[in-house]
């Protein structure tokens, strides 16, 4: 029996926790989408949570397993946004103080929607290791209590949320599912997915998509080596982890039907046909699981699939640019 | 007593026929749309209905007050686009063929999601009154059921469940509702949401917005004279009507608050601005309510006021073309 940092029961207990204040976003699908990728696309609307994405899942699901003695020392997370945003939004719902601590050149509208939902910001260093680093230090300063954004057991269970929605959806829909193609960031999406698929749909295969930019888990489960590090350079911040989790590797390097990875150019095309077909907002990370069910076009033809489209936070200026690609 | 097309006992049926298949899209607000207003702006989210649009509140209320002979007949509707889609998923949940008559030019994701939901399409003529013409030459020849998707009785009282929702959810949040500012195409949205409002939450005014490009209704009840026409010019296609509607112009007139119009430019202003803190994709016409809000901060400055985003179905060419100005 392979290592597993979750049970089936988790996921449970933390979709009893989150259900009262996030109802489950749609499963829909979309003509336009199926023509265009040869398959049946069912896609999971996280970009409708309320901070536009599925992180809020897991930040919610690790506050409400604190002790009342934790919730008044206060939280702190270092994070690239979207994580950050989920934590500011769950402190305002349980009345927790939050501090989030990112680097500089974190996407603009993630740090007004962070301040936006009552959190402190701290902006000081160049890459999220540094954001980790002032994390610690105010840990001992200040006594607050970090909530990691990965590698903390909760994370796996809230993302996992998301993949007990689906299947509870599809089959109310009627729908059997042959595959999900999922983003791998720190893995929370993937390692819940399969957690809940096991129990629930086991024939369907969970396909991991890295960008090709920040590939560290991808080539570290191919190697079998999680030691691999690979400086990121990625238009999908929301995917631009540079190495492998202890919580998530070896489920995913074991899990895992395929491990694959795309281009930031097959992104951004991805993302302009799920624009055009489904008319959501979202972030290049959203894209991963369409950008890689292109690609597997051919070995996937004709089958039922799930993507997460699992944010919309993109700024203005990086959307303008993608369009006029067109 | 003013003549009213509608009760509010007719929105309350609307709603139960329209709830199980259509849950109430959220109402949010987002602090820095906030900040840039000076006013508490709370957001109905209708982007989010599996159409992308209102109008498919309107089109399935319609639809499910029909007998079954009028539903083994078919139904049939002119339209612009978003109404054209309502009543095409409508017409796939309950089983109805549907075709929809569309002049030469509409947004071709329109029409691409239209043919999706499985309608059959007629693309005949130049203008809306040239679909019209087409509509009822089918209803002659095919003895199909023409549902008009303004002067319709119906089409208020489901376009009124949107207020109804918001109030509902206004008194779970907590929020105490001074304005409503809502875009005027047919009316639909302003005189189902004054129906309610007279019931629910009488203090509450509701402003009219008008495109200045398509001002018809506007010009009209500030002249009391439904007889005036106006050729539409505007990028706002959801709001591009060039006349008065029988059932909904003396409610305008006389329910209104105030009236005002609103420029493309700031149309697209508003659009870039919600798009920006919201993180929603929306089509220009679901920019009016805040476009109004800007011209009207001054005196509306601290107050709690809606808007709906009644669509996203912009195509991404028009959206380059709005995020290029930035």
């Amino acid at each position: 029996m392979m290592p597993w940092p979750i049970t089936y029961d988790d996921v449970l207990a933390a979709r009893d926790r989150i259900a009262p204040v996030l109802p489950p976003p749609p499963l829909r699908s979309y003509a336009r989408l199926d023509e265009a990728l040869d398959m049946h696309v069912l896609v999971k609307h996280e970009n409708h949570q309320p901070t536009n994405a599925f992180k809020v899942r897991n930040a919610l699901t690790a506050m409400t397993t604190l002790s009342d003695d934790e919730k008044r020392r206060g939280v702190i997370a270092a994070t690239m946004g979207n994580y950050g945003q989920g934590l500011a939004w769950a402190g305002r719902e349980l009345d927790v103080d939050v501090v989030i601590c990112v680097p500089h050149g974190v996407n603009p509208d993630k740090i007004d929607a962070i301040r936006g939902f009552g959190a402190e910001l701290v902006i000081e260093g160049e890459t999220y290791d540094d954001a980790v680093v002032v994390q610690d230090r105010l840990v001992n300063e200040r006594g607050l209590l970090a909530l990691h954004g990965v590698n903390h057991p909760m994370m796996p269970a809230g993302a996992g949320t998301i993949t007990l929605e689906i299947i509870e959806q599809c089959e109310r829909l009627g729908e059997s599912l042959d595959s999900m193609f999922i983003g791998v960031g720190g893995g929370s999406q993937a390692v819940g997915a399969m957690t809940v698929l096991r129990h629930r749909s086991p024939n369907t295969r969970v396909i991991g998509v890295q960008s090709a930019g920040a590939s560290a888990i991808h080539d570290a489960c191919r190697a079998n080596d999680p030691a691999i590090h690979r400086k990121p350079d990625t238009i999908a911040e929301g995917l631009a982890t540079g190495q492998t989790y202890e919580q998530t590797f070896a489920p995913l390097r074991d899990g895992l039907a395929d491990f694959v990875t795309v281009t930031d150019a097959e992104l951004l095309a991805a993302m302009r046909l799920i624009m055009t077909s489904t008319h959501n907002l979202i972030e290049p990370s959203a894209a991963a699981g369409v950008a890689a069910a292109i690609n597997l076009r051919d070995a996937q033809r004709g089958r039922t699939v799930a993507v997460i489209l699992s944010g919309a936070n993109v700024d203005m200026r990086t959307l303008a640019r993608i369009l006029n690609e067109l």
